[in-house]
């Protein structure tokens, strides 16, 4: 047996059962493994941030790893600023990045980079596996790896004579590590801070976004009279009906602490303390009173669904039913504004949709609008690395088999990055819909530049603006084999939607906003 | 004077006068200075990779570094395959890498990376300014190690707070760095294993390709009877009428090793040892004869014009005229080929033209049928990274000023990497004419596939196949404002090439292969 070989069949024992690939030519006995073993989904993207994101998406929803096989360095690297988003949303992830020969490499032939240097930024595990004797036990490890911590990065170069010699052997399965235990003392703090009557955040994040954590912050919310709100970094929040109407910290600086001015304890559930996204002249790093304590229940890397759970027995909370949000709403008309589209998709989405979050400043406000929705998921670009909507969209669908609704809320610069996604979802008919969110700008970044003080001049226009020429997004997409279409008023953005959430493959509506 | 404005003020001082650019938040103040100081175009790519590619384009062609405007790591990290491609090129570029302020960056906000660790994998320099008082000083020693060893990358990293912060100051710009001079022994050997007989190659890169370089080499080859070659590994070579008919090393190991196997000597001249791109099974990782003798006249960082005048005197060598290549092939008719395809650029060409060459495997054999065209620029994909293409040929015609024609050579698959090049083609209306060779495949790796010596299965073939759905070329060129046609024939593909050379703007045509 060659490393290829053992290598597929060491992944395939270890429960990794699809691979998102860009091949190149140091990885064709990879790819022949592939071809000769049966049980891996192999999904293709046309450049590897597509490659990338869609593993991210596919942990977010699978909640267990794919993996990616990318080609050399330069592979790597395309893929990277994903790998960041999805390293930020706590993704685990394993890459398969073939290179050249073990002992071509000292002739340091055109294609050779730094391949394990540039995977470090990104990766919370990397090796070169130099023997085929090894690849086997090195990808069980690898894989062990992207369960760590509740998900990590782990980056196994593969040179092509790993993978071509004979002398491969299957590796066990190693076992999934659980996630480090909550802290007994940790709880007792958190218990004592929640019952000495200070006004007193709970800041959610990871498990505790999910489902379950937010019944069980609900009953300690319920119990103490603390107030619940997400992390802004979040890459996973479970939505709709039935679940908590949570909000966001704010992204924008002085909202955010407006927002958190009140609370003289927080206490980190999964969550990091909040601060800005980036640096502002004459503003603070961090977005929590001056004076706040802050208290870790739980890192992101320990079990904190079990941290809730001890702080609950602790507290002595009770089941407190999930409020009611109200009446689902209905579609809205007329011209497109933020609050009308997220009226739509709350009215419109079908039961148990994935949404994929990349509408960056134009969707800020989406949140309070979509909580009598249909129980969803929601993605978000936790990472801020822009290009990851469209990837993350494809690899959710990938995730849930083609039986869940994928809804892009996607800004069209950001689209840009990664359209080639696209022409994956056309060829795996994946039920997809994209509703593109045109403005013709950097719009984000016009509203920082008015920051600075400055009135924009031609220079400063032409760098964040994209109208010129326009993007035709019906003809980009229908280059890719998607099908798609303009909608100029919220009438015709729902009837689209409409339209496509009863076909099977992917559908894109570029809303001109 | 903020440190944002001493940065622009010292780039245009030392003459830099050109910013591709993708900017964020965290570079407003960088683009407020550009904005309000006149003198430097800016030329916004729609991601990264697009952005590093026309700088390296720009390099070759204006033969002065532009610098980039990108985005915290992730930003850099996308456009990192296109600098590796460039500093195998050898291009000199200034990168200046916007990122989180000095302060804010222990908060580990989201966007947070390792940027100088990308960094280094592609770069010769490498600093961050901590101080705006700092940036100028650092600027002018970015510009001058791009200058350096005839091209290199120079990384600059820009925390917000050295960018907005007033003490900025102008800095005096350094001289440019003379390359390294040639080493008189070195110059005293190779003249002497050309006068002792035995077959000797002159194996050319770097300035040794160009016009001048060429009628040198020319003259010793005529002197001594030895041959000249160039090396596969070129980013730019002078080609066409008055120039030589000169071969590249062969990209296929079995052939490249049969072109070098005559020569018991190899006097490299601006180029390295000849290797093959990838390793195979069995095969040696070098392709010259295993008992040549090597000898380096003129590394890649020294003087190599000085280092063949200085070889040519010491062998008495006399001018000896470029020989004709014949007549100017006429436009090829019928189905398209790659021979043909060859001969109708070199019929149609106008002077000065530009080739952007990426046309992968289709392209091996361009050489030769190109010989009797108009004095033209070649331009190379040089590391191997693929999606250099239309980048390449972008930053080309930005540097030629809109006055020489672009050809770009360009594979469907590679194409793909960075097809938003083709709207900042359209945004800058630059001369481009895209000839896009749409084999609806990844066909080096068919090729490669098959020499791993298995049939591919559905899996494999899916892997390596672009043609479901098909990529509809016209529409995606459309979708950025080129404007666009589909040939399927010479005789199409010819009156399409005469119309888009009378047009000023940007021209793609869809060639189907």
């Amino acid at each position: 047996m060659n490393g290829a070989s053992s290598l597929v069949r060491t992944l395939l024992a270890s429960g990794v059962d699809t691979c998102f690939a860009n091949p190149g030519t140091s990885e064709m006995h990879f790819v022949a493994a592939l071809d000769q073993i049966p049980g891996m989904r192999c999904v293709l993207g046309l450049q590897e941030n597509v490659v990338t994101g869609m593993a991210d998406g596919y942990w977010r929803i699978a909640g267990k790893p794919a993996c990616t096989l990318l080609h050399c360095g330069p592979g790597l690297a395309n893929g990277l600023a994903n790998l960041h988003d999805a390293r930020r949303a706590g993704s685990g992830i394993v890459n398969i990045v073939g290179d050249q020969a073990t002992w071509h490499r000292p002739f340091d032939p055109p294609l050779t980079a730094d391949t394990e240097g540039w995977a470090r930024g990104v990766s919370a595990w990397v090796r070169t596996s130099l023997r085929a004797q090894d690849v086997g036990r090195d990808v069980a490890a690898a894989v062990q790896a992207a369960h760590s911590g509740n998900g990590g990065i782990a980056t196994l170069v593969l040179p092509s004579d790993a993978s071509w010699d004979e002398g491969g052997a299957v590796a066990v399965p190693l076992p999934n590590p659980l996630p480090a235990a909550p802290d007994g003392i940790a709880v007792e703090n958190a218990a004592r801070m929640l019952r000495n009557g200070r006004p007193t955040l709970l800041l959610l994040a990871g498990a505790a976004v999910q489902a379950d954590g937010q019944a069980l912050a609900w009953n300690i919310a319920q119990a103490t009279g603390a107030s619940l709100m997400a992390d802004y970094v979040n890459g996973h929040v479970a939505r709709g009906r039935g679940r908590l109407q949570l909000e966001r910290v704010p992204y924008v600086t002085d909202l955010a602490i407006a927002a958190l001015a009140k609370y003289e304890q927080i206490v980190l559930v999964g969550a990091r303390p909040p601060v800005n996204f980036f640096a502002y002249p004459g503003k603070p790093s961090t977005q929590y009173a001056p004076g706040a304590q802050l208290h870790v229940l739980s890192r992101p890397d320990q079990d904190t669904l079990a941290a809730l759970r001890a702080l609950a027995d602790a507290l002595g909370a009770r089941h407190a039913a999930i409020p009611d949000p109200g009446p689902q709403p209905e579609a809205a008309t007329g011209a497109p504004t933020p609050e009308k589209l997220a009226q739509t998709v709350a009215a419109l989405m079908p039961e148990h949709a994935i949404v994929s979050d990349e509408s960056v400043s134009y969707g800020r406000g989406f949140y309070r609008h979509t909580y009598a929705a249909a129980a969803h998921d929601w993605l978000h670009l936790a990472g801020g690395a822009i290009g990851q909507g469209l990837p993350l969209a494809t690899g959710a669908a990938i995730a849930a088999d083609g039986k869940r609704r994928v809804i892009s809320l996607q800004a069209d610069g950001s689209a840009m990055y990664s359209l080639q996604a696209l022409w994956t979802q056309a060829r795996e008919r994946l039920p997809c819909t994209t509703i593109l969110l045109n403005n013709r700008s950097y719009n984000i970044l016009v509203g920082e530049y008015k920051a600075v003080g400055a009135t924009p001049g031609d220079t400063a226009r032409r760098m964040l603006d994209l109208g010129d020429p326009a993007l035709d997004w019906v003809r980009l997409a229908g280059g890719m084999g998607v099908e798609a279409a303009r909608a100029t008023s919220m009438e015709e953005c729902a009837q689209l939607m409409k339209r496509s959430f009863q076909q099977d493959g992917p559908f894109l509506i570029d809303l001109v906003v």
